[in-house]
């Protein structure tokens, strides 16, 4: 059975919709109020009207056919809603309930898989559920959790709040994204699965996961496999030391692996491995967003020295090249630029650079044969960068090479990375996060040129 | 002769000080007039009024004593104009003006040298000088980086531009900074002079510092080792490869040394050394406001659960220890805490819990005498997490053992997380930069145990 209409629904019932603004079945009937153009249908049996909409004691009441049932009601009442979805024929249903595997109890998950087994497919329980632009169902409050807008990344993650937090951070930043699916316990719908079906979506360009674990080990390989030869796809395994995976027992019901095999495995099935939260979506920006990396060599261009250092130090360390540029390249750097510039690489325009000064360099070091990549680094906080920046950097895609943006700075700054990132141009706080973000573009240029 | 005129001047005199919006000697002009309370001394030979102030041709024509000078002149005067400054008898000299070793010429520094000995200070030139909160000479507008408040950690940059750019993001974040220093060149106070000054400044719990090379390493290690027992030091060195050595040369005229070599002697002197831009304030904010770690025997409090599993991994990849609880709080925590919360290391009490149940988490952990500091993890996004728990986690401080906090999130939580920098409490935006924030309190911990 497909999952898209988990994500492409006409219609919604909310079990558990309820009117006490405190209570998540309240959350979540308010945001899809305001996000989702169907059909809404609260379900309570206590209220003939929620939220100024018609309610129904069972979604056996509606008359209309429903296509995905979002369930928030307590866990020992959750096996029969599920079964009333099952009867009233509704082949997709999400349940945000917690209280099953998690408690270390199987049973009523047994039970559950029985109903919808050829049935319904069935995302959670104890998670989430889904984010996209017209489908908001999260029940975090929107002034506490930003809303990201519309990207092409695609974020699963069997931990709720890791998958939410990390959303309302990256939206902050300015970075869209396509999909977004919490599901937790993952009863029926898992990781897999929903590879399987970003992989063909057309609106996700990169594949972002946080997962404890992995239901059959086999499967995911061979999808992962086939998958990342299309799309890159970023995963960040929690539970890799004893201690971890400890933890995950309790939080998601989860039999973690060994460290060792997972990223073994990872490798073997292209996926890039991340090791910290900062990394995943390092990583999967640059990814979704810029062509992979044909060979090592690094070009660097930088209004601020110690940047320029600290970029070339941190390449070197983290396996890749500063790129010895070609002689033509110097003497056209030479020509353009003041002469207490420095025109080997890095590239040091200075503090005083303006748009201009940038636009020349640039365009030098990405047309010389011996970059395969650009780190460039800039300063918002110096007076004579103009906002024309934006589009110089966005005219770099020309060249078809990558290009990886470092800017550390406040809210002035921030304005101006939201708008690169809305165009797509990676832009990070350190050169060092800028650096990993090459060497994933790397590892992505051999993993698809192993094809 | 001391520093403390550079950051306690009661005059200053500006040379260079400029009518035109456009230029270094404006922005300084009149960020020190909103900023500094003491008297300001604009010099320019063409104008008798400058910026509502009385002008001077020369620092000459001053009848009072003047005790700061701020050269911003073209290069190839700075040399005349710190011979007027001596002649004045101005003690304390920043230049600001570039174009001298880092061009490669030394000529000029040492001819500045002869010029000032025994009779001046001088820092710079080719820096951005000094700011603290009542002296604010940089010349970056206002609107483009915001300054940071008053705060205990004391920052030293040989890169202006890094300076500024680490100062805005900081800042952004709510950190406050006591004296930030970018001092260029060195070509007289150097990095060594400044630990040394810091040393002894009452408001400095911190030293941070980014440097390229180190003048005059015995006497760097002598200081550094005295520092490093009374107040910690961290320093992120930058030049630790062969390319980026090269690339300091040009940048400050820096001769960067082997970064084995340096790593050694930082060690050696008890310096906590960062790798990365990031962890450099990272661990500054730990140590400059928490107690040392004992032992290295973590608890973990978190509202959501792939967050803990997260710590835990990254905290045994650290080499601290994921806490074995007493007994006894396990019952406590079972006993103060609903059900489905799992009261094992580390402590997961939902994504419903409100702050009640991190204050009780947080006693049960803290006063376990199996747990040596605390890493707690809040999602601000989850709708019952009140702004009371600011003051619980003030109070963690009677407990006398540190506490590090994590806490992803865009603006509603950026509010909350700048209130809790403020009061001490350092904040992560990852589970895996609070443990590094607590690998560097271990790491202090082992450096003043020493003594």
């Amino acid at each position: 059975m497909s999952l898209s209409k988990f994500f492409e629904p006409k219609s919604i019932a909310v079990i558990g919709a309820s009117h006490e603004p405190e209570k998540i079945g309240y959350v979540i009937l308010e945001n899809l109020k305001v996000s989702f153009e169907g059909k809404i249908y609260p379900i309570n049996p206590s209220f003939p009207e929620i939220q100024g909409l018609k309610a129904y004691p069972s979604v056996l009441d509606i008359e209309e056919a429903v296509e995905l049932a979002i369930i928030v009601v307590p866990a020992k009442i959750v096996k029969d809603v599920v079964d009333e979805c099952v009867k009233k024929k509704i082949k997709n249903i999400i349940v945000i309930s917690s209280g099953f595997g998690e408690t270390g109890d199987n049973k009523i998950e047994d039970e559950i898989k029985e109903i919808i087994k050829g049935k319904a497919r069935l995302i959670g329980p104890n998670c989430i559920g889904i984010y996209k632009s017209g489908l908001d169902m999260m029940f975090l409050p929107r002034k506490r959790l930003k809303r990201p807008s519309d990207g092409v990344i695609s974020f699963i993650s069997q931990s709720g709040t890791l998958g939410i937090a990390s959303l309302d951070l990256v939206a902050h930043k300015g970075l869209g994204i396509s999909k977004f699916v919490s599901y937790g316990n993952a009863l029926d719908v898992n990781e897999t699965d929903l590879i399987e079906y970003l992989s063909k979506d057309l609106e996700t360009r990169c594949i972002a996961a946080y997962i404890e674990s992995i239901k059959d080990g086999k499967r995911f390989m061979e999808i992962a496999k086939k998958t990342s030869k299309i799309k890159p796809i970023v995963i960040l395994k929690a539970g890799r030391t004893e201690k971890g995976m400890e933890a995950s027992k309790s939080h998601t019901g989860a039999l973690a692996g060994s460290s060792q095999i997972y990223s073994a495995v990872f490798k073997q099935a292209g996926i890039i491995e991340a090791r910290t939260t900062g990394e995943l979506f390092i990583f999967a920006k640059a990814l979704a967003n810029q062509p992979a990396l044909r060979s090592n060599r690094i070009g660097i261009i930088t209004n601020g020295g110690g940047f320029g250092i600290l970029a070339a130090d941190s390449i070197v360390e983290n396996g890749l090249m500063v790129a010895e540029f070609d002689k033509e390249t110097e003497k056209i750097l030479k020509k353009g630029l003041p002469n207490y510039c420095s025109v080997g690489n890095p590239v040091d325009i200075a503090g005083d650079a303006d748009v201009d000064r940038f636009e020349k360099g640039l365009k030098a070091i990405f047309e010389d044969k011996n970059v395969d990549g650009v780190l460039c680094s800039i300063l918002f906080q110096t007076p004579k960068i103009e906002d024309l920046i934006i589009p110089v950097l966005e005219g770099c895609k020309a060249y078809g090479k990558p290009l990886v943006v470092c800017s550390p700075g406040g809210e002035y700054s921030l304005e101006r990375i939201r708008k690169l990132e809305r165009l797509g141009i990676p832009v990070y706080s350190a050169p060092e996060r800028a650096v990993k973000a090459l060497r994933a573009l790397r590892e992505y240029g051999e993993i698809i040129g192993k094809k």
